[in-house]
């Protein structure tokens, strides 16, 4: 963890981080369901997502808190946020200004791979 | 890697992985849209996905390939996946088979965090 944190101990206690304290965040556009991006979160980024309005990550690239549209302008800001069963992962929905992806793109989901299920390998 | 892949090269060149070799799997429901998970793949679990038409993930916990529904019955059956435009998440669109969540939920994300956005945290 970067920085100590105020996050709520009894929502801290459920947590289930990585070696490097973090949980992956699934972000999803409200309204449209559309899923935007995934990015990280340390106790801190959860605490300041869920008491600022606004969703903000860490970055494992730049080692900071990143809050999403402090450069772009592309806020996001949060409607709810839900800790999956086993703790590892949010699901955050947000009201998206802008694009969610640097490349301009609505979602960074824009890379189909091929999926080739041989015949009768999916036997139902 | 836990083994040798035949995922194409083409593939996993744009794959960035985490120091333990996974890239995280986002799993949404076709038809619906719900997010209904989180997993995780090295690059022969993304092979056999592509390849047999069933979501296979690797188990951090139990260090083996998990085809999601071999035990439960709840397969998902692979419509399409998607890589992210920094190569370290897939989305993976499924036809889900009963529940997804091994609590019996339909999703693994029903444990609501409360959003307390001070009055103007976000000033709109």
């Amino acid at each position: 963890m970067a920085v100590k944190t105020d996050l709520d101990p009894a929502i801290a206690d459920r947590l289930k981080r990585t070696s490097d304290g973090l949980v992956a965040a699934i972000v999803r556009e409200h309204g449209s369901g559309d899923v935007l991006m995934l990015a990280w979160m340390d106790d801190e980024a959860l605490h300041r997502t869920l008491t600022t309005g606004r969703a903000t990550y860490w970055s494992r690239s730049r080692e900071e808190y990143w809050v999403k549209g402090a450069t772009s302008g592309h806020f996001q800001y949060v409607r709810s946020v839900a800790l999956d069963c086993d703790g590892d992962a949010l699901l955050v929905t947000v009201d998206q200004v802008g694009a969610a992806c640097h490349t301009g793109a609505h979602t960074c989901f824009f890379d189909e791979l091929p999926v080739t299920s041989p015949a009768g390998g999916a036997d139902r």
